[in-house]
């Protein structure tokens, strides 16, 4: 049985030591959330995983959901986990007072949804798809019908998901079917069906508020088409009070690799009342406006399962005894070594870390900057500056933090051997959660896709090329710094590929928007690959700031040790990617598509 | 649900044109399978995986193994299926004709090993074990044992089992427990537990035939004092007829990840009778015999998880309509492309080709090498050439094919987008079920470790030494091939790159053992690319000489194209490997184990 205990020494150092959130450069934006605070709240929440939520995780996968009579029943303890997650206020922690929550930053919410991520990825999602329905009523919704829906979604006494997919489109939403048509009374009857619904139905909530993107007469084809709905599944009435059936019904539940503990629906529309949230016409945008905080949410679930897939493993590691090491035996007097003396284990122990150290710092770097955006008191250009680099960063975030979370799995079930591939050690539940990741919020090749076409040409490129002077500015800055010597210059080389890699995108997937797509994922890697450089190095420099007074502090040690780590075993691959970015598309287009 | 079809016509050009099968240089091991011969057998073979075998593989997995009353049952149709390979004869295909066999070179039993796991891997591995188990019979035993065993386990009749592994010790086999004590009668009682046992009970045979590695008393501890036993499920007279049970029980059937349709078990021992096979002391190097074969075997499941995972990607990527092509709409008419022209499904399609084909060559390579030193009446260098190449490239054939088979599954998965996660299509059981293979027979890191140090030393260097001189002397031989130019000269550099890494362990592996230990799984990977780099470009070469006569050759001219494609996007991983195996061990060794 997999155990978990929330990383808050790492948050602590991400949020206060890297980020300096209680710097004045932040004005009051954190002033609610000062160390201690964010220490006892995540100390708390901990414990909370810990001792209740984590425990669940492989049972609610072995039990997974059911339908009978129509209604969908969640694993053993989910209900009363649900219920301690409610009764602890944790749900409406980033809410918006005016609707019961909390109002703390969103960094607050996405340091604890790492956690509960972490501890039991099926479950967390009856809670995050609550909140990013939430976040798009509270958007978009008219005042009314935020009065009327956002508190009880604030307490999770009614919970929300998302519709969007349909069975012959996923992707391409423009080709969406599901019907809008307009009563009298300014509502919608919604006619259709949706796959793929998250926490579709369930029995944790009284109510399940259903935001569905449909299609209503005299729009255009395509995604200009496309309005968004509000459609809960019984309906309120003027007072908030329960009445009857809206007629949303689940068709059944998804057979599916993993999260068997969340109900994935296919969901039923036949004539629903359906009330429209912001304008017809642009539930699309309308969506997409909450679509960075969602993909940042799946990045998480990257980072979550990368990180207590390598908790387990580190334990493993020290405490399974195979073979001698290389160098002679390190446990005298034991019939073999503990595994974690074998350079090739500990290696990959310090790979993950390496990632999960990283992610979580970009995380809380995007997440602090979503608080800008929203809290700060700054002027617009530095809220701009601020959207600009979460735009381009967001699908780092979602494709390569969820790329490398799933291989991370797959690397820490490798430790445990055969062990591995047997369920009660719960390694292979990691692997088969973590692999959704990549697949939904829109799939990883179309993360790299947005990279590509939207990211990098926007405002002519002046949004890339900041993000690469950052990341030149802090090289020179820090060139003569002896101790980082190695990293510094492993980061220069792997910068330049990079700049080398744009270089080429620029001129030649202009020329042919081929070479552009088919490195698409080779770029997000690329630049993901960088990005954690460049995080690994800020790291290494805060650490060392904090050696002088603390000389002995293991902590930060290990920080300069896993960036010279992180610099000199993966950096390096920046170059391999650069090399096959420029070798373009034509040796793909040599193909006739009969032939493959 | 997917389909499966044998590709019978690349198994002929790895053959036939490339390995050239039919040539003297084989004398008549080959005699008895020309072409005809194997495109007959080939295509009967696959007929039977495309109409009874695959169509189990998804139900096979849903419905699992059951254990009740000590007994374990298959799922619904495996009997059938089970019945239906054994009367088209094909569980004797290879086996010795003295025990009924039909005496066919390896390099045939391997060709349809790899359709028999692409259709359904749980189901083939009932007479893969059993084909492993015969053949540590005929080779060790006596000939008593073998006219009572063998001709049984060559009609399937009986299956047989491998019992190494037990619950403290998989990878570190001289912590084996499990005791054999000596009869009267020089038989023996063995006593203990085994776990992870493929194949360990089951109701499609009358009597299982287990292979037990034990201790016996007298002898040293660790391996030296294991040897192998035969120990029957149900005890045999003299005449062959099945007596009673020989305390050989199923302790619990392991919940794993995948190969559900297999039953995976914990066997217990309970002085049950075994006879030894081969010398007493001589259990691990007796099974080190078979080992080679075995981990071929494994390579193979890597090789067929990816080709059937590719076969279902490409008709998913032929018929899926999302968006449309960077370089406007190709579909013309219709409301969006198919996904096969979007320029990176379609270079992910064209990797995997590449993948499948290059392992099809050298799994096809490895066999008749096989064969050469079973049936070869060569003089003894030949066969010592034959058996050092195999042992060199083992590690590559296991470790190497099961990682990226693996990965494909995963790509292929992908391509599928969110329904690649649901089961009715299949894909995730080909991720599930391919994962295993990276597992057992060794885990991927033991082979890498075996790679680096074992085959590599192997004759001071000279095994290893005459393989790069293989390549050089290819890429010199074609250097002036105008139309392979590019592939020759990625070949060239990645060879160096190569040879670069090669230099580098065995300077600094000597200095500090770590050194090889921590680079192993790169080196493994990095030989792995620069085999297929060689094989492509033979392949090429092949299809270029083809083209001379038959130059609107759809086949030929897509081995010309993949090469390209390999040679730009894959070959220059290897400056990559070579830069992350030259920075050495001392960044991971910088890091106490207390402190990761």
């Amino acid at each position: 049985m997999p155990t978990y205990n929330a990383p808050l020494a790492d948050s602590l150092f991400v949020l206060f030591d890297l980020l300096k959130i209680d710097s004045d450069k932040y004005g009051d934006i954190f002033a609610d959330v000062d160390r201690d605070t964010v220490s006892a709240i995540g100390e708390e929440f901990g414990k909370l995983m810990t001792d209740v939520v984590a425990p669940l995780n492989v049972s609610g996968d072995q039990q997974g959901c059911t339908l009978a009579n129509g209604t969908v029943s969640t694993p053993d303890g989910f209900i009363e986990a649900f219920e301690a997650l409610k009764a602890g206020g944790w749900t409406g922690l980033v809410a918006d007072p005016a609707y019961g929550g909390q109002g703390l930053p969103l960094t607050m919410g996405n340091m604890l949804s790492e956690y509960l991520n972490s501890a039991n990825m099926a479950f967390s999602m009856y809670y995050g798809l609550t909140i990013g329905a939430y976040a798009a009523i509270h958007t978009c919704a008219s005042d009314e019908l935020k009065a009327k829906f956002l508190p009880k979604m604030v307490a999770c006494e009614w919970t929300g998901t998302m519709n969007l997919t349909e069975p012959h489109c996923g992707t391409d939403l423009g080709l969406i079917r599901t019907k809008a048509v307009e009563n009298s009374d300014g509502s919608f009857d919604i006619t259709g069906t949706k796959i793929f619904i998250s926490a579709g139905d369930h029995d944790m909530a009284k109510n399940i508020i259903h935001l569905v993107l449909a299609r209503t007469e005299g729009l255009p084809e395509g995604v200009k088409g496309l309005s968004l709905f509000l459609v809960p599944k019984i309906n309120v009435d003027d007072e908030g009070n329960l009445t009857d059936s809206n007629h949303v019904s689940v068709g059944s539940i998804e057979e599916k690799m993993g999260i068997h503990g969340n109900s994935t629906c296919v969901m039923n529309f036949d004539g629903s009342k359906g009330f429209l949230i912001g304008e017809k016409g642009r539930g699309l945008k309308n969506m997409f406006i909450m679509m960075n905080e969602a993909r940042l949410g799946v990045g998480i679930q990257g980072l979550a399962l990368s990180e207590v897939a390598f908790q387990n493993a580190r334990e493993y590691a020290l405490d399974r005894r195979q073979g001698k090491a290389a160098t002679g035996q390190k446990d005298a007097g034991e019939t073999a070594d503990r595994i974690i003396h074998h350079a090739n284990i500990k290696a990959q122990l310090m790979s993950m870390r390496c990632f999960n150290e990283a992610s979580r710092a970009l995380v809380g770097e995007i997440s602090v900057l979503t608080d800008v955006i929203h809290y700060g008191k700054d002027d617009d250009k530095i809220k701009e500056t601020a959207k600009d680099r979460i735009n381009l960063l967001t699908p780092i975030v979602k494709g390569f933090l969820t790329d490398k979370g799933f291989d991370n799995a797959v690397v820490a079930q490798q430790i445990f051997g055969g062990h591995g591939y047997i369920a009660e050690h719960g390694m292979e539940q990691f692997v088969r959660d973590s692999r959704i990741a990549m697949l939904y919020e829109g799939t990883n090749d179309i993360q790299a896709l947005d990279l590509i076409s939207r990211k990098l040409p926007a405002k002519h490129g002046q949004t890339v090329m900041a993000y690469l002077q950052d990341i030149g500015g802090f090289i020179v800055a820090n060139q003569d710094n002896e101790q980082l010597k190695d990293i510094i210059e492993a980061l220069q080389k792997a910068a330049e590929a990079l700049q080398g890699a744009l270089g080429y995108l620029m001129e030649h997937g202009q020329k042919n928007p081929d070479n552009a797509v088919a490195a698409a994922h080779d770029f997000m890697h690329l630049m993901g690959t960088v990005t954690f450089g460049h995080i690994w190095a800020k790291m290494a420099l805060v650490a060392q700031e904090k050696l002088v007074d603390d000389a002995d502090n293991d902590f930060y040690k290990s920080k300069i040790i896993l960036a010279k780590y992180y610099a000199n075993k993966h950096l390096p691959e920046a170059k391999g990617f650069q090399v096959k970015i420029m070798s373009g598309a034509d040796v793909i287009n040599a193909m006739p598509i009969e032939m493959i």
